[in-house]
């Protein structure tokens, strides 16, 4: 890896690769149109557990144990875990990895932590200080729910901007120079980005900066430029989001529209599922990623796909206190080939 | 450094170095046997700001600002910041460094965020991605009490085992080789550890098992012993902690009482403060570690320091469901050499 002061992307000399995948998802994703790419869809939302926090603690550990059974690998394997979520003080992953015995770092992206998970995982594989990571992340509806808006119980009216919380995980390993697709080729660090959006009931508007922002950062450093991707796709903008991304992007000088898609779009049929602008939560695009993203890159479906996962940066205290939302993004690149050139 | 497979002990080659370190405290600290050395003291809690939260960000903004001041730094110098809190989401992070324009990584480790965050950037620094990381954290003790326990109003009874959690912050920038003292010889990844501890009154007794876990990793990987360090300092373990940390350790064979201290005992006069157990909160260690420890590191006055930041890994609704409190500890060890032998 060449360093370069002052920027936030980071190529690598000798890509890490995808060694595994797996998904968990439930019973809205599983009559959505990616219902046959997942790996695990268990149409009971408890998982066979107590609580809803149990239960998506359940399905992190699911996701992990599958990403680990298909690539014949055990928890003794992985050097490190990168873990995190949406509930308070991050429990659904201590309390799904607990037993793992793997050491553990917990991160804190918000929706982005797919994405922040892998990217720093691959900067430590490229390091050569690891040689396997895992990197797991999960959201569910009902505890999203109660924990962000109302009790379900309440039955509160969703604005039309409003996003669905996708009940669902998705977990993926990485190993240093594993000659197997998908390689991970680079990695943009988002910065924190705030346009001053205050609507928690339209998190795409505060997220959509933030994808720009991080986007423009990967095509200014890499000298590339959007038509050089088959697919560029984000994180979960939703259909507000998107527009809005497309529109900033445009004002930039980069156009993405032809190949630009979202996981909160993918994961739902937005007019039938009643999920109003799409899918949203960590589990969507960590969901959408190793289920249906990876597999496709690795049968050569696709060749070169920048995953851009965003994050909203609030919580209920900080609307409450009159705060606006402040959005991070953070990129990585996944290609099918590991040569020398970055396309 | 060379990697060895199931060993989460890190022996940095090219050492990291600490290049610049800040504090943060407020009035109930400046009467506590450390007042002198932290670098802001403000005895107004609120920080001037409207909010127990907002003054919980002003303490990492001021922290990290003062870090840059230091180094002669301007924020643009920095690579990653690298950054969590005990606030939901971790919002005292993202507003406090809202503005800095810095790639951001947010980390959620509890009170074992300040190891976290600085064992993290001396694997990146030593991998050679990066060249200046910031590592920052909080706590607050009117935020922490009104989203853990009880609003002030209410004036709730604390238990002896309880901890007072410290209002401060402290900020560390590490840079590669850069030949000043103190270095990063090594950092152990902790595991998720639980004992079965219920009582979230009794952080320490749940924090323990981490601390001797980690602890033991790191003398087992290193082959060395505790008498080869000047000191060993826990995060915030307090009184009860301490105590069942030492018991723990001496039945692994290894015997820390004659150098063992933790940042929740020194910061607070426990017999005169009404702390309980001593202190506690992500910014007890990490003011500690900025305003304490790495200054004697620099001036020579403590040679080889272990430090152990402990993490309770609980949330209110973990307890509130009946679970246990997994506990988790990284170590980071700091050398006033950086001679290319461990001691």
């Amino acid at each position: 890896m060449v360093y370069k002061k002052g920027f936030s992307t980071y190529i690598m000399g000798d890509c890490p690769s995808v060694l595994s995948y797996a998904s968990v998802a439930s019973k809205k994703e599983s009559q959505g149109p990616l219902a046959k790419y997942f790996d695990i869809l268990c149409e009971d939302t408890t998982f066979g557990e107590q609580t809803w926090e149990k239960a998506e603690s359940r399905m992190q550990k699911d996701a992990a144990n599958k990403a680990l059974e298909k690539a014949k690998l055990s928890q003794k394997d992985i050097d490190l875990v990168l873990a995190g979520d949406l509930l308070n003080q991050c429990t659904g992953s201590t309390f799904g990895l607990r037993d793992f015995g793997i050491p553990y770092l917990g991160i804190y992206g918000a929706c982005s932590t797919m994405a922040e998970s892998i990217a720093v995982s691959s900067l430590l594989l490229e390091g050569g200080v690891i040689k396997k990571a895992l990197a797991v992340t999960s959201s569910h509806f009902c505890s999203a729910e109660r924990q962000y808006r109302f009790p379900l119980e309440y039955g509160g009216v969703r604005p039309p901007s409003s996003q669905w919380t996708v009940t669902g995980a998705g977990a993926v390993i990485l190993a240093a120079n594993n000659q197997v697709s998908p390689f991970v080729k680079a990695v943009t660090i988002g910065t924190i980005e705030d346009l001053g959006v205050k609507d928690a009931n339209n998190m795409g508007a505060a997220m959509a900066p933030a994808a720009a922002k991080t986007l423009c950062n990967f095509f200014h450093d890499t000298m590339t430029s959007p038509s050089a991707y088959d697919m560029i796709i984000t994180g979960d903008l939703g259909v507000i989001g998107s527009k809005l991304l497309n529109e900033l992007m445009e004002r930039e000088g980069y156009s993405i529209i032809n190949n630009h898609a979202d996981c909160g779009v993918l994961i739902y049929d937005i007019e039938k599922q009643d999920v109003h602008s799409g899918g949203s939560g960590c589990g969507c695009c960590a969901s959408v990623l190793s289920s249906y993203i990876l597999p496709a890159i690795r049968k050569g479906k696709l060749k070169n796909v920048l995953f851009v996962a965003t994050g909203a940066l609030l919580s209920t205290t900080s609307i409450q206190q009159g705060e606006a939302i402040p959005g991070i993004a953070h990129l990585v690149y996944f290609s099918g080939n590991d040569n020398k050139e970055l396309i």
